[in-house]
């Protein structure tokens, strides 16, 4: 449920100095390209007061970078990418509802430089347009439902489930003092990595793809959000104000409890309770300088980046498992180091 | 996304004197025994964080009205009963995530004798629990991909979709000052008969059921709804107080667009100015008498019973149309009297 930012440089490049600004992998364009015109053809279908709302949070854009998984997921097992368009389409879906109703949940009033639907229409209309596209998910794969479509269907609900238990639970953290890694780690799998997950593999069910080719790139998807969610954790911390548009240490005074703070308490001892202290009530400069320090010299900071250099090893060892159709292979490798690029 | 209220007499018995209540039929109570364990088991499924919601809304129980239409429906086609409760889970997963949703939307804090969702864990928590219900619907339904179960996965996404249309409508009609008695149809017909007319016919394609059988039962549902909604707006003007638990002219008071309001508009004139006027602004004991009696003395209340009674016939036709298993049969003739009786 989380926004995949744009980085600007990828993990290969070294975090320090002038670097040139990434270069998003082509495929994003053509994801772009081939998927945007059948989601406007899926949301002419909604009733025009579902429209309205829709309309106006999809132009707010977005990377299709699920979109782009799908494609690339049905030609890594030797289809066209438009094999895959339906299961982009009906993805994106699931992934915009989701912001739609995230951003009630969260009060955000602004998303892709626009207001927010709630914002701009209030929460009732907020809360029908995400049902709409949700629901609207499920007509699109069924609509033709040959054995592949409804197989993709199948996926699809149960990743959004998925992705409904990693939302719930993160509200659910927010009132307790103390978080787990392990529940952090599940927490994100749900909320990040299961409609990944359902992205990279789903191309594949469309074309019919090999088990173990399904297998092997549903697990890419998985650890590529968990990588994926462990950078963005770090980037609330540590991420530059003028990349990021938030503070510094952003995710400390917003008390979230995101990975890094979670390895810190898990350490114990004097830094576990100045940390509970610190972030116990409304934090000053100093004492998100002061938590900053603490979390990276318990070494809690180097063990995030490790969780995600390690996630992101299996994303791109996931596909190795398996024949792939060889560029669409290199794609997937240049999409996930894209979208875990540290100094975003 | 309304509830069916309970009726105290059915349409048949004159709305006047001492009625005894009426005697619900007996399908209410078999089918919350064969779908209630049911409905636990797949809720069961649901991550812990969003079951403690869903149990507690569930735990509020309801009639069951559209689950017994998905066995009435399976029966209909010689079918056994068992064959619909798939379905009727589907169905009910359904309509109680839109009335999870509804509560948010609509403010209201109670339902069914405890708090609503919303006002028992907060409106972010009510959102995603409202998301499981409906993801939920779909995973039932495909877990076992039959081609029957498929089709009715397809039928029940459409049937959603114009049930979210029924409800942006419902609140875009909100701000407007006027509505005609056709746009409040159709708004009906979105917000209840669509999960009725799917309800009604969904245990027909679970058991493969003749194509003109699933067509007439779902004109079945589909008129019931709309009969139904027809009568639960004469009972928000004219209900008894005692009976519905609501003010006199409860939906006067709420400046609810519904059908006798808009019947009344459409007489236009003097009336039609009168009546917006004092609907314009808070109304006092009065007013509520004064537009009461506009209402009724233009016709308006006449032309809505009319509308109840015409759709009701509807409903029972459809049903005359194709062969039906003869009991079963008499049991959705029974359902539909007892949910559009008049003076519950």
């Amino acid at each position: 449920m989380t926004t995949l930012a744009t980085p600007s440089t990828t993990l290969s490049t070294p975090p320090s100095g002038a670097v040139a600004p990434p270069v998003a992998p082509e495929i994003l364009t053509r994801a772009a390209g081939l998927v945007g015109p059948a989601l406007a053809t899926a949301v002419d279908r909604l009733d025009p007061a579902l429209r309205v709302p829709v309309e106006h949070h999809l132009r707010g854009g977005g990377k299709r970078v699920r979109a782009a998984l799908v494609l690339l997921s049905a030609a890594a097992v030797g289809a066209d990418e438009q094999v895959g368009v339906v299961g982009a389409v009906a993805i994106e879906l699931v992934h915009n509802y989701s912001l739609v109703h995230d951003d009630i949940i969260d009060g955000d009033r602004e998303r892709r430089h626009q207001p927010t639907v709630w914002a701009e229409f209030g929460v009732g209309p907020a809360i029908v347009a995400g049902d709409a596209l949700a629901a609207l998910a499920t007509q699109v794969l069924l609509e033709d439902p040959t054995p592949e479509r409804v197989q993709a269907a199948r996926r699809l609900a149960g990743a959004n489930q998925a992705m409904i238990a990693g939302q719930a639970a993160d509200m659910a953290y927010e009132t307790r003092d103390q978080v787990t890694v392990a529940e952090c780690l599940a927490m994100e799998q749900g909320k990040t990595g299961a409609l990944l997950s359902c992205a990279a593999s789903l191309g594949a069910v469309l074309a019919g793809g090999p088990p173990a080719s399904v297998h092997a790139l549903s697990d890419y998807g998985d650890h590529l959000g968990i990588a994926f969610q462990a950078v963005d954790d770090l980037l609330g911390i540590w991420g530059d104000p003028a990349v990021t548009g938030k503070p510094v240490g952003a995710d400390l005074l917003a008390h979230k409890k995101a990975l890094p703070v979670a390895a810190a308490m898990a350490v114990g001892g004097a830094v576990a309770d100045e940390l509970q202290r610190i972030l116990g009530g409304d934090l000053t400069e100093a004492d998100v300088a002061r938590a900053t320090t603490l979390i990276e010299d318990c070494g809690a900071r180097a063990e995030v980046t490790a969780i995600a250099d390690t996630h992101l090893e299996l994303a791109l060892g996931a596909l190795d498992r398996t024949p792939l159709q060889p560029s669409a292979k290199d794609e997937l490798l240049a999409v996930a180091h894209y979208v875990t690029a540290r100094d975003r």
